[in-house]
């Protein structure tokens, strides 16, 4: 079916489930049903798409239709009891692993532990990832997920901020109807980044009979005060665009510059000044314009940090961005009365991943959730994360706990 | 002259520059102009202000007139070496001691340090505090500091952009000017913190024959990479002000949503997690507004967040702020080739103040900093600031280093 493919030295799985296979319907039609010799996943991915005829949201509002996207790396096995579950960060999407064609320029963001042989071993683990509601890169052509951009069928117009408000909570059950279309009723594992962390931790409080492993990285238990004003300075820069216009700009220029500005604090505040400090020095952005002298000179990193932000607007959306911000804010694990509470709720052995450089969930916030979960009785391990990247090592540096992850998958 | 004038228990002074004494002619022509009975200063204090005709820029460029306001507290004594400067941070002014009137909610801002008996010893020291160019708070009742928003004569309107660029050098000339108008010539220290240590580096390298001691606090020799991006974030929200205009606004609505917006962020990256989180909880800001159900409504965090800004937005300018900002991005020790060189020509011993979790001012640039001093044979200590406030804790909690400044003084 691939060149690529490369044949299995381990147990023979049934219903393949690569992601490509089953995009392609001719192609997964070729696929006998029942158990066939098996195929390691050849890192080659298909972005697939769950659609729910209407949801109903935690708030009691209703989205209809629904669609999310997913991807899968790795074979669903026979009993069903070999899934991990990812979730994804705050500017990410389910493309965790794999690529979508062999010449892209990157994999999936955590390439490197996912794959044949790798920690989140693919010959032994169905991995499926999945995107959030109202995911940020609502332009990005693997993104069809619901949000505001969405055209809202009964209105022929895009809902805008007619869309209900959501939760990290309604992401939590849009997984579960995703992985109950495929008769999946237990993860082995739930492991996110960041936003991804608090969708881990929502599964492991709400269903703990279900989730038989967490592994939350660099992410606490609750929006603490500083997260809270961190994520109102990222939506700023959006209310502050005219173009944004009270979230009603689909008729018009969207908020670029705004959405820009806001992209590029998320990077900033995303990384930490080892980071910025290594990679770049005093150059000028244009020699021939020297930001001394010149009010619209720019130094080389605003000018870097500008480009990013300006190819992260373009695949995104200015209100996604502020419900995002809104379902981050709103989170604490459980939606109950208490921390506390919502924590001890949870079951699973636990494996905490952070920084201690991390500038956007506070490391202190991060050792007390660990605490408050064996406050319990469960069984937590936190590990640090090395790096220079501050809360972004937990994505481009997690290699280095990959044996811990595979470990601690397999006790 | 004034109820709450004290005797003095100290050394008889001459020329009490008390500055309420100065401000008021009236009864400045009481004073005797030989050597009077001498007075503690009073805790009272009065804005003076310094005037040149013209300041040439240091890359050429004229203003005139020039207006500068400035506070002292103490007594220059006969040999006028007994001045220590004081040069102050992005958003503060001069005022760094005492109180305007009695009922003065606060006093200014290194009060705690500031003061007969204090560290900085009135009875002992003329303490004088200079503000910058191109202050930001170009609109308190206080501040009559030249910027843009200054009316330019030639044209009877407001500079706007027109204003040259300026540096932290050329606060450090315009400074030099307002002592030498006092005749004098040499410091017995200078000491600022954050943009105020800058100008104090600036001064010892500039002038190391006229500065006898050094004390940065919480800021390094240099705008390192992470300054640069982080100065940029503060300036993007009045660029994305449509009433900034390109900083063509003072005939109409200024810029303040932006202003607003940037001053928060200047607050919150001033501060740490570790003050948000004892300070704040996840309260919201209006008891029948829920923030997780209404896109408008806010935590009390960003509601006291965005409080604080709209007062400080209300003496600030915009322009001014984007000045700072480019001041700011602008500064290497020396304004020549290297860092290197600019801190070997440093030759007063150094103490230098910082706070190891400063989300603004690396510790490791502060550190190397130091080094780099020591490297030209200066003697550097250097003396951890420790607090929840991050970079703050150099204004706020400066008081816990009082002591070793005291002795550092009187080394």
């Amino acid at each position: 079916m691939h060149d690529s493919i490369e044949s299995s030295t381990t147990l023979a799985r049934c219903h393949s489930r690569n992601a490509r296979h089953l995009a392609g319907i001719a192609l997964a039609m070729l696929l006998p049903l029942a158990c066939a010799s098996a195929v390691a996943w050849d890192g080659l991915v298909e972005k697939q798409v769950f659609e729910m005829d209407a949801y109903t949201t935690v708030s009691g509002e209703t989205i209809a239709p629904l669609r999310v996207g997913w991807e899968a790396y790795g074979t669903l096995n026979e009993e069903k009891d070999n899934v991990i579950l990812i979730t994804h960060f705050f500017s990410g999407t389910s493309h965790a692993a794999g690529r979508y064609a062999e010449d892209d320029e990157a994999p999936g963001y955590w390439d490197a532990i996912i794959g044949p042989g790798k920690p989140l071993d693919t010959d032994e683990y169905y991995v499926i990832a999945s995107d959030t509601l109202v995911n940020l890169n609502a332009h990005a052509p693997n993104v069809t997920t619901t949000g505001p951009a969405t055209t809202n069928p009964d209105t022929g117009e895009p809902w805008g901020t007619d869309f209900p408000l959501v939760t990290i909570r309604d992401f939590v059950e849009v997984q579960k109807a995703l992985l109950e279309s495929q008769g999946i009723e237990r993860l082995h594992a739930v492991m996110g980044a960041s936003m991804g962390a608090l969708q881990a931790y929502e599964w492991a409080s709400a269903y703990p009979e279900q989730v038989e492993r967490l592994i939350p990285v660099i992410g606490g238990g609750v929006a603490d005060p500083w997260l809270l004003a961190t994520l109102s300075a990222w939506a700023a820069p959006i209310r502050l665009d005219a173009n944004w216009n009270g979230g009603d700009y689909y008729d018009g220029e969207p908020p670029l510059d705004g959405l820009r500005e806001s992209l590029k604090l998320v990077t900033l505040n995303a990384n930490h000044w080892q980071w910025a400090n290594e990679t770049f020095d005093r150059s000028w952005a244009d020699k021939d314009a020297d930001p001394t002298r010149e009010l619209e000179a720019r130094y080389a990193i605003e000018q870097t940090l500008d480009g990013i932000a300006a190819s992260r607007a373009e695949l995104a959306d200015a209100n996604h961005l502020l419900y995002l911000v809104k379902a981050n804010q709103a989170f604490l694990t459980g939606h109950g009365e208490s921390l506390e509470e919502g924590l001890a709720r949870i079951e699973a052995p636990t494996l905490i991943l952070y920084s201690e450089s991390d500038l956007v969930f506070a490391p202190e916030g991060v050792r007390q959730t660990a605490e408050l979960i064996e406050a319990g009785g469960t069984e937590v391990e936190t590990v640090t994360l090395e790096g220079k990247r501050g809360h972004l090592d937990g994505v481009v540096a997690i290699d280095q706990a990959g044996e811990r992850i595979r470990d601690f998958l397999a006790e």
